[in-house]
């Protein structure tokens, strides 16, 4: 077991809480890999040619946890990693990926992660990023995560994202592939506060006959910050896509919603809703006739929202 | 009254059925002001620096209807008129504009209309607008609209377009600005077959407290016809907004839709939903089962859609 320092261990905490050194992981902090394990099914290699790692998943992986959570606790670094995944037809897999930065200089720190996901047929695949940002220094917390996903035929891809604290910047880039009675659900929750900014780019083709698409993006914009969505969908097929973006604005923030979606096949139906309101006046009431402050009141049903 | 050609009067009937020459009317052919007639309260004049027409519209107008339909009616021309339209406070008008292009050479037949509009306070403006191209020839059909609205406080804008037939291409700019209270409602209507191309971009800026708009498209895409829609709702105030886009998708045609929606205050509410998909299946069984041919059930569908 490698001992963690501190920092390490609490931002671990947010962003991986049942990260242990055990099973299939791999944990990187400040630009190297700083311990890892194999499990029976899930081999973790170091690339030759380039920062990052493969993960290779066997066929035989039923239900099986893999982390591979990122810390950056240094000011002024600038991290870039590229991970592949592999998985076999036929694997069940949850993938526990995750970027912490603590940053308490005063120079920018930053992780850029490409993670691409070559999925094999009917296999199962969740795969969940936290993305987290502390430290009192006035340096930004910036990511910039890349995300390309290849769905096989009739394998489902569940992606659970959140960015709940503490990013300066973010540009969210991510790119999937649906091949033939291919699923993706996409959960992704935002919050942002004081002079943040946040973009998030979601780009889904469905190429395969009967694939089908859902993508629900909840996010909450307060003080000065800044929030631009721009999910697209493109059915080449006979597909379905549902698309669901809602916003809470709050104080002078800026929210902006930007989807795209184009049909190329006759039998594709792509549905869009977008909302960007303030929040609800009838629940902050009940909840102030409960005796909460508005400030408590606020945050329960902004926690709701985003849970 | 000036006599009409044969060609010139059908395609009135199709873009402006209602038009005669009486109250106040401006029929433009090819290029010139053919016949012109004011009203009491409604007067055209022709502008001396471009090609076009200023309408005066007083503030003791009330439910008067003005006709300003153009046609295009030889191969090869490009016809490019400015009309500016400017309504006085508290005036109740009706604007019927349309454009018909019978091409039956081998060169392109174009026109770009260039309308603004500048409606003060507390006025009603319908604005209807219909778009229509025939001849066997092969040159094309082109129309490029650009609208530009200034709404003033407490007016109501409603515009009403539709390009059902026949139109080759046409690039549609639409922008509008809503002061204090104002309302916008916008119904566009498109079909486009064959090889047709269309694009319409809508931009609304919410500027004024309490102001409001309301959009709703409707689309029918035939044939390998291309389809794109660009509505953007800003919201600067306190505003409500509300996009809906939904499209028909048949044969090998592709349909896009890419709404915005930004707000930039804490009390701009706004909506967007966009839908595309073939026809419904269900109602195409019923009509069937009534004894309809595929097409007649088809044909029926759509107009109920498109009405």
């Amino acid at each position: 077991m490698v001992q963690l320092d501190a920092t390490t261990q609490e931002v671990l905490n947010r962003i991986s809480e049942e990260f242990a050194q055990k099973g299939a992981y791999n944990l990187r902090q400040n630009g190297v890999a700083l311990c890892h394990g194999d499990s029976e099914h899930i081999k973790i290699r170091k690339k030759e040619d380039k920062p990052g790692i493969d993960i290779l998943i066997d066929g035989d992986t039923k239900g099986e946890r893999v982390f591979i959570p990122v810390v950056v606790s240094v000011s002024g670094m600038t991290d870039l990693v590229y991970n592949d995944f592999y998985v076999a037809d036929g694997a069940d897999v949850t993938i526990v990926a995750g970027c912490g930065i603590h940053n308490s200089g005063c120079n920018e720190s930053r992780h850029d992660g490409i993670h691409t996901f070559h999925v094999g047929e009917n296999a199962n695949v969740k795969y969940e990023e936290k993305h987290y940002g502390e430290g009192n220094g006035t340096g930004s917390r910036v990511l910039n995560p890349v995300t390309n996903i290849e769905v096989g035929r009739n394998s489902v891809f569940t992606m659970d994202t959140a960015q709940i604290k503490g990013v300066d910047s973010t540009v969210r880039e991510t790119n999937v592939e649906l091949a033939e009675g291919a699923k993706l659900y996409v959960l992704e929750k935002l919050m942002t506060d004081g002079e943040q900014k946040a973009e998030s780019n979601i780009e889904v083709c469905l190429e395969g006959s009967g694939s089908s698409a859902q993508i629900v993006s909840r996010s909450v914009c307060k003080g000065h910050s800044l929030q631009t969505f721009h999910p697209k969908a493109v059915g080449r097929n006979k597909c379905h896509a549902h698309i669901q973006c809602d916003s809470i604005i709050m104080d002078q923030a800026h929210v902006g919603s930007i989807p795209e979606i184009q049909a190329e096949h006759v039998d594709a139906a792509i549905i869009h809703e977008a909302a960007i309101g303030r929040i609800n006046d009838e629940q902050l009431l009940k909840l102030r006739t409960l005796g909460m402050t508005e400030a408590e009141a606020e945050n329960v049903i902004i926690e709701n929202f985003l849970s």
